[in-house]
Order: C-alpha cells, then structure tokens, then sequence
C-alpha cells in the first residue's frame, strides 16, 4: 500500500482531491501504469450526484474515473507483450479468466467481474494504479493519451456494432446523440454501415455527430425518424437500429424502423421494464440483441483509432488539470449539451 | 370457377358446409389437389368465435382451414418435381417471388404474402385446391396424410428452432405447453437440444408433453421454473428459452431464465405491448429472436418426421369426418385442456 | 427485334463493331436502358483471347461486356420502382426467382442463372439492352455512370467481405493487387476492417492500392506476407485472408497467414485442383468460405459509393470512346500492370 | 511425486506395464481423480508402433492413454463444483486460461497447450492423475465410467457438429466409418440432422454404423456417394459433409456432394497437402471448416448422452483388465474392422 494523491468521492455530493492508501505492489502478470488522463463518464458523474447506481452504492470513500490511459512503468513476473514506457489504455473491468464466461470468451458477462469505480472498487483518477497486463493494451505512437482514454467509452460502441453484425453497405439508425449513442455511430460507420441516421431532440448534440461524413442527424422535434429511414431506405426500413436513448418512449414506434428482418440493438438502459411491442417485433421478424460493456474490443477500438478510420479528437470537449477535478466534475453535473467529453489530465 | 362443398364462415359465430364456388383452374407452375386431411388451427377457431383476428376481419364468406394434405390430381405448365397421384403437404401462404423479402429468402415476411383462411383469402376445408408447386412437397410412403397435415403447425416450431440457433447438447426451456409450444419442444429436441424444460399451470398439456423423451414437465403452479432450470444446468442458465404462452405475466420473470449470452425465441404474441426487463437482458446480453410463420421448413419439417425422429401422431387427439365439421370446430372451441390438435377428413 | 451497332466476338481474335438483331421488347417487370458506360472486365477480354472460358464457348457471335450503366428509356408493366430517365446500373446474371436456390436468397449458386457475355448470352456493349428490374439499381445523383459500371466488380468485393463475417476493426491480407483484389480490399475496409494487407510482385499495382488509406501494400519479392502480417498483428495472424490471385503458389504457405479462428474467403480460380495444407488448417480451425459471383450487393455497394466511404474513381485508367471499342480490348490483352479498369462510352 | 503402476511406453514398439515416478500433489483449482477407465484411441496406437506423430516424437518413457473416466479421491483449494466421490471424465488438454485464444473462447487452438500422452506430457493409463477442475465434468448417475470415456472422442464429434451450423432437419453425408467419423455421424444426428449417409470400403464398420435409426449406410465398392446423395435429396445435394476419411482421394469427387451454400467440415487430416476443387467449391460458395480437437463440448456431449439421445455403449468393441493392457495395444495394431472402441478397466 502506498499513499497517493486521489479524486475520493467521500460520500454523495462530496468529492475531495486528497491522499488515500492504495495497494501499488505489482504481482505476476500485472503491470503498474503512472496515468496520464482520465475521460469523466456518467457513471462517475451518477456516483457523485446520486451515491449509487442500482444496488451499487457508495458506503465508503471510493476514487472515481475508469476511463483511463498512461504509462507502464513496472512489469510484474510473467509480462511479456508490454515494457517500462510503453504508452496504454486499460479495460476497467478485471473478470475471473477461470469462470464459466470467461472461458466462454464472455467475460464481460461474468457475474465476478470488478470494475473500476464501481463499490467497493477504487477508481483510477490518482498517480498510479496495478492492473492485469491482459487487460491493458499498447498505444502506437500516432494515438494520444486523450484518445486512449477515449478508448472505454468507445468500446461499448464497438461492441454494439459487433452484436449488430453489420453487412457492408448496411443503414442503421442510433437513437440518442449523447456521448454513447455518438461512439456507437462512429462505431458502425467503421463497421461496415453506409449511412448512419442519428436522431436526438437536443440540435447542439446533432451538430456535433453530424460533422462526420456518413452521419445523417435528425431532430425528432421536427422530423419522424421513421420519415427519414424511409426516405433513405426507399421505404424498406434501416438494417440496423441502435438503441441509445433508454428512454421508455423510443420504444413507442421503434419497430416502424428496421426492416424485415433486422436487427435492434439495445444500449440504451431504461430503469424500469419497458413496453414492447412484440407483435411488430414478430411481423419483421426483428433481432433484438442486448449489449453490457464490451468484450475484446480495446485491440480492434485501437486499430481503427491508429489507421485514421474512427477520429474521436473531437469529441473531447474539454480537458482539466489534475486540481482542477473537482471542476470538471460540477461541470459534467451542469451538462450541457454541446459537452461529448470531459477530461482530467492527472499527469504534470 | 367450380362448385364444390367446402367448411365456410359465413360470418361470426356461423359456420356452413355448403356448396360455394372456387377457382380450380390450374395455372403455370400450380398444382390441383384433392384435399385428405385438414388440421383445426386456433386461428380458425378464433375467426368463427371473434370474426377476426387483429387487423384481419371476416367480412365475406370464407372457406377456413390452413393445415392441411392431399393428393395431387392436375398438374400445371412446368411442373416437373411432382406427379399426378403424389401425397403431397402444402404451406398455406404464398409469398411474391420477386417481393424484395422473398428475394433475400426470407418470403415468410413479405408483406405481400397470402394465406389461407385469412380474410379475404378462402382456405382448404373443402374437396380441391390449385396451390402453386414451390410450395407444395411430396410426403415419403411412411408419413401420412394425418401427419402432413401437421407439418404445418410443427414447421412453426422448426421455425423458432432455426432461429435459436441451437448447439448441440443445449438446454431449452418451453414457456406454455400448448399446440404450438409442444410442437416447438419437440422442433428443439430434434433439432440438438439435450433436454427442454416445458411449463405449463395445465397439467393435461404437461402430460401429453411428458411422453417424450428429453422433456421435463413442470407445472408452474407447484415449481418455479427458474428453480428447474438453475437444478437441470447447476446454476448457470437455459441456453434458449422458447416463449410460447403469449402471456405477458412470462415476460416478468423470464429473463431469470437464459444463461448469460443465452438467447430468447418468441413465438408466442402478446395482443398488447408489453413490459421488458431490458436491464435483465442486457446485464446476460440476451439475444431476443422473434419469429413470424415459417420459411423453408416444410422440406426439413417431412425429413424429420420421416426420419422418425419427430412423433407428431400422439398430438392428434381427435379425427372428425368432413360431415362433422361444425362439430369439430365447436369441440375445439370447448377447448379439453387435453386436445392438442382435432383434424378433419374430408376425404371419404 | 431491331438492329444496333454492337461489339461483336464474331469468334476467338475476331472483334467487329457492326449491327447486330437484338430484342428489345420490354415485357412485363422488365425495363429497357440506353447503354452509357461499359467496363472491359478480364473475362470478357479471355472470350476475345482463348474463345472460351473452361465449359463456355463461343460458338457463334457474342455480343461482349456485362460491366454497365445506362438511362432507363422504357418500363415494362408492373414495373414500379424506376422511372423513365433514372439513371440505373445492371446485375449481369438473371436468376430463375421460382428456383430452389433463388427462393434460399442465393440465386448467384443457381445453376439455371443467364449472364450476359457468357456464351451463348449476348452482353451488353451495345446501344440498348432489355433487363428484369429487379436486377436494374437506380444511381443517386452523386454517382457517375462511369462509377455505376464499376458496380458489378465492385459487387464481387462486396460479396468476399460479406462472406469474411468481419468484425469491426478487423486485420486482414489481400493476395494479389489485380483489379478483383482492389476491389475486395476496399470493400474490406469499408466493410470494417481497420488496415489491409496488399501482396503482389507487381509494384505498380500496389503504388495504386497504396492510395488508400489503410491499405499497406507489400512487394512479396521483397518481403514475406507473413512477415508483414506478424508485425502488423503481433505475432497473432491475420483476421481474414482474401486470396484474389488465383496462383497455387501463392496456397503453399497462406496457412501461415490467418490468426487462430481465422477465415480465408477465396476469390480468385486457379484452372486445376490446388495442393491445400489442411493439417495447417485444422490446427489454427480455420473457416474457408468460396465466393462465386455476388448476390444481393448491388444495393449496398452503390450505398458506399453515394456515401463517400468507396472512392472507385482512381481504377477507371482510361475511358474509351464507342468506335475504339476494339482498341480498348486490344489495350487490356497488352495488359499493362498499371491499368486497373479501362471503360467504353457507348453513349454519344 | 509418487511411484504408481501405469503403462508405460519406452520407446517405438515397446510397452511397459510398470511403476513410474507422477506428481500426484494437488494444488489449487485442481483434483486429484481415481482413473476407472481408459479408452484406446489410434493416436495412442500410433505412437506405439512409429514413436511419434509429426512433429511429436516419443524421446522418452511416456504413459499412455488420454480418454478417461475416474472418481474424484482429493480437491485443491477453491474447488466448489465437484466434490470426493463425484464420477467424472476429464478432458485430456490443458490450456493457458491466460493466452489469447482462451480468452477468446478458443482453448482448443491455444498453441501453448499440453496434451495428455503427447510427448513429453505423460498420459492416464495409471491409477490416478491430478488435473484441473475447470476441465473435470461430473458423469450423472445413468452415465457409465465406460461411457465417460468415450466423451472424449465423442467431443470431436460434437465439434464438427458444432462448426457445420447444423440446421434442423439437415441431411448430411460423413465419409469415413471409422470411431471418428462414427462419433461424428451420432453428433450430427444428435444436433439435428434428419439423416446421416456414412460412406466406406469396410461393410463392418457401416454395419455397425447403420445400427443407429437414421443412418444410411453406402458401401462405395458398390455406390458412389453422390449418386446415394442425389436420390435423398432429390438431386439438389447434402447440407453438410464430414470428410473423416483423412484419404485424399476423398476430395476427389468431395465437390459433387454439398448442395448450393452447403459446407464441408473436416475433421480426418491427411498427412500432405492435398488437392482441392477450387472452382467446384467456388460455384456453390461451399463453406469449408476446420475442427482441432473441441473446446466446450464435453458438459454438452454428457448431456447428450444423459438424456439417452446419444447411445455410445454399442460402439465399445472389448474392455480388458488393466494386466492385459498391453494385449488390447496389440489387438489394436491388428485393427479389426469391426472393432470400434477399446477400452482398459483400470479400477479393480
């Protein structure tokens, strides 16, 4: 255990930068990695405002951030993909490689997996932190820090695209302009989609995703995201319809969108059961298929982020200075809608 | 156009076996069948208790039956894989062969299909019928004409068998033990599941389903079936879960049911939208099939049964003679928790 | 029936620009197009050469050229999707749609399929042509005609990436940078792979693949595949092998090529059985799909195209105007290595 | 370590029933398992008459023997789901829960692997072994110890049932009937196959074959097997092939058998390259997969088994007493064609 300077959330509404004890002892197959940057995510920002998420609840200080990269700087026994300076970004989520899942090659559903900030699970915004070096992975030297903690939150849109099972040329549609619903676009545009149609209510977040080529935006106050699949569709409906919203209304006319035969893909989380129209769903006969963090995705995130397919720079809004955590946290909770991603730079 | 004697619904609540004119003429690419056997479906008996079925209204007479077998008496222009005399089992709806779904394969959800006994289409409860030959298939010597006319109900069953995407050795779970969740119990055993719990609170329909081997009843009112499958798989979850009681109450509870990256085929339709555990899905990355009809099953459907690895014949509760074809229908509309399936031998 | 000017293969080396009777009636679901843009592909060019390609001969005059794009002049009844003026490109291949495999969605394998320039089916350089329009896909505005033609070869790309099942930031190799092997390179990139390989001994094959971003070409008479795959992927092995060359060398050592799990998708034909390692096969459980011709792509790869994802304006090398017809044909036998597609402008 | 009696081989041709120094201390994760009984398998045969198989050489004293069934004597720490006294049969592989492949769910192409009696690794013809729990499955109460070994050779079976995507009512044809291409014939049944065609030379092993209710035996002295194939499917070809002959004059004619968008999985491995119908393949997109060894199968097969689908017991030609271990290796090298399995009784 060392003691290390750390964004601690104390308790609901209670964030202070200060020293806490934290185990550095690098064991076999682990490595130690100084960070560089942490991206602020919901979650994080959910702890703060709310003390829990679902049975998750803060009843002890825990240091928040999980999206993270840095810099190797011990090797545990055993480690050979990875060396003192490489420069990486790390899945939050350590899984039992010897459950059931795992061996499945699903361990993002293991039900044994910690995460990081998640309780009783410390996170990553402080100096340092030990991780499995499986679970950290080597940036090449044309993608930033800052990207490389962007690498999470684009993860969970890698999978959603991986469960889509996109065929070259596809049309989709995501629901929702916010930060996942954007790395979702992003995804399936690198996954083979042609055409990716965007639909939010809020124009600043339209504005944004429709700087990319590709992204068709559409504000549901003004247009039917069903006007506009069959526009682009010549009235067949979209192949792939990704689910970012969680809000219960999507659900109200989402089957008016995918074709025959399509696919809806659900990233989105409403709190409460939602009502389902499984008649239409039959009709179409529509895949629906459920997404829960990602599994093997940070090695192909990081390829399309290197060959230039997926930029992700823009979406960083704005990036803050270690002390100035606090800051960045109260400006996540005032939300405002041009705001993709914020940042911490822990790193001098 | 001919006179011939058939099973009409003259409107809600009144039927007729009385003389009504058909088109009989036998087209390029159609087949003439003399008709032996015919299968009471719950879509039948729904048309004469309610006089429609959501959308689809009984506004004329109309010839009901859909599942049914026959001999074949004329053959159209360039038919060549059939002969006159063949035993034959045909699927009820024909689709548009150049429609963009049946293009892609997937005809069963061209909106554009026709179907037998569906308004304002007449159905085959009657001596002859001009069907097109694609779908019509030659039944082997050792299937009768009592078991082609179940091919239509268990080619739901292989559908939603396809669509689960079975590996061999699963473990399945049938919600409701009715026609068509017995017909899929049976599609899914066959089809490489191991074992398949099927629920039911009827314990008459668990009975029927008991008799065959790799089925396990459990009859819902005494046992949960989660506790069932957690005994049946140690904990770990059904590889695939078959919703078959259209019963939104099995919609609460089911996504305790599949194994993490299990999947849920949905057979059975609930009238109005209902409400989804999406959290519960998501947390297994639940893939949710959703399955409409049947396409290309009829031929896999015969292989099977002529294999002898499908037993349809204990299904077949009762046989009633053309003349007692009200009786037959008012029998299914007493609906003996007992009677899988009544058929009609219009044949003498 | 009518005369028009047509280049004609009177037999093996014999090519005349002449009048020709053709029918141009236009049945019911049919449309008749005025012939713009024609690509000379290579097996138009072994018709010239060799007067055959293995079971196809020609046998009496062949109009030549399947690659091509045009103006609707004409709809048949029934015809409701197009327009008179719609700007259109054509699948060579007609489908019987009530075959087996047609109505399985794969009538690219149906054995009956007609294609133009196959003897004894005429092709289409030539002032008009008679299609199904069901095989006749409008261009968008920002599509040339010159990039409609380029559709049909494309589509071969299209149908190989298809067949890979890439997932999203997929690896993968291209074995031979001719124009088929282009062509699936850039369909692998728009269809989700991160970077792709490029291996020829050609090196001005490889500078025009190497425009591309993500294309990292490789001279294999410098530098060995497996070399530049280890590099690329640590050691692991590609993703997905595309081999386009046709040459049984180049099958001596591909196994060395795919990661564990891997795929090979084989495009391109050598003549005679090919010596396969398949002990190096099994140990890696590598999955070989073939690819023959292309189905249901048309759609998708004018999709990429309109979207800016498939840029396949810098492979038309040179556009020749209708009366050099047999000049163009005489500069694709002379092949030179930096001629990718050369195209004939048959409208004035 | 600990000296326990077990049959040794020296060397090439030379078999010791003998004491032997085995590490019989169990750690963590792991269980020491009691062996009852050992199946014979032709890799065991093989190394006893040439020493080695490719690159595997017997170099020095090695115990045989790999398909085993025991009961558990001693448990490691962290072992919770078997227990002392649990029946049980092992799979012979250990992988690295930590290399690439495993994480991916692909244990099996895990190249850092050890194999039970796959030089240097020592074998299980001895009275006890440790191994990990996470590859020990318990055999329930209506598997035998003898059927418990034969899960181990039944798993290829299931492997190559797996990889062929198995629709419901599928016909398929397995050329080879020998143990492999057996096992590989009930697993394609048991995973929904319709019928099985088993083709040989030897009419005892089809003999012994066509016990099983939906297998078609085809001696091919006799019949080709396209022409068997042709009056099943009525000309339009087999869904699946299984080449388990490892002969290369099977790919021969191997092309004539798939139908349009069939697959070949192979599973019997010659020795050279062999050659192989490219354009045969191309022209019906055939689908060709590989199968090493299996990974997830075994907890799949037993549930097969348990729930009497799979019945393996008649294909367990001899069992002998551990003394007479070395009279069933040299039975084995007779290699009588009706014999299918041996098996050593190692418990007394």
């Amino acid at each position: 255990m060392a003691m290390v300077r750390a964004l601690v959330l104390e308790r609901q509404h209670e964030l202070a930068l200060r020293d806490i004890d934290l185990p550095l002892e690098v064991g076999p197959g682990q490595v130690r990695i100084a960070i560089h940057t942490v991206g602020v995510c919901g979650s994080d920002v959910h702890y703060y405002t709310h003390g829990r998420i679902g049975p998750f609840v803060v009843n002890a200080p825990m240091v928040l951030g999980h999206e993270a990269a840095g810099t190797i700087v011990a090797l545990g026994e055993g480690v050979t993909h990875l060396k003192v300076g490489d420069r990486v970004c790390m899945e939050p989520g350590i899984p039992d490689a010897n459950s059931r899942a795992s061996r499945l090659g699903m361990y993002n559903v293991d039900p044994a997996v910690t995460f990081w900030a998640t309780p009783p699970i410390h996170g990553v915004l402080t100096a340092e932190v030990v991780h499995p070096a499986n679970y950290t992975f080597k940036l090449p030297d044309n993608v930033s820090f800052a990207e490389g903690a962007m690498v999470e939150p684009f993860a969970v849109g890698m999978q959603a695209a991986s469960k889509a099972r996109i065929q070259p040329g596809d049309i989709a549609v995501v629901l929702g302009a916010g930060p996942i619903g954007t790395m979702v676009a992003l995804a399936a545009l690198a996954g083979g989609c042609a055409r990716v149609i965007v639909a939010d209510l809020a124009q600043p977040k339209l504005d944004i995703a429709a700087q990319y080529e590709g992204i068709i935006p559409v504000n549901i106050r003004t247009e039917k995201v069903a006007d506009a699949v069959a526009r682009l569709t010549d009235g067949w409906g979209a192949d792939v319809v990704f689910e970012c919203s969680g809000a219960p209304k999507a659900w109200e006319t989402i089957m008016n969108l995918p074709r025959p035969g399509g696919a809806i893909v659900v990233v989105g989380l409403p709190v409460e059961p939602v009502a389902i129209d499984i008649a239409g769903a039959s009709v179409k006969e529509v895949r629906i298929e459920n997404v829960f963090r990602y599994a093997h995705q940070y090695d192909r995130a990081i390829a399309l982020i290197a060959s230039g397919k997926v930029n992700l720079k823009p979406l960083i809004s704005e990036t803050f200075a270690f002390e100035d955590a606090k800051t960045a946290f109260d400006r996540a909770v005032e939300a405002r809608p041009s705001d993709v991603k914020l940042q911490i730079r822990v790193a001098q």
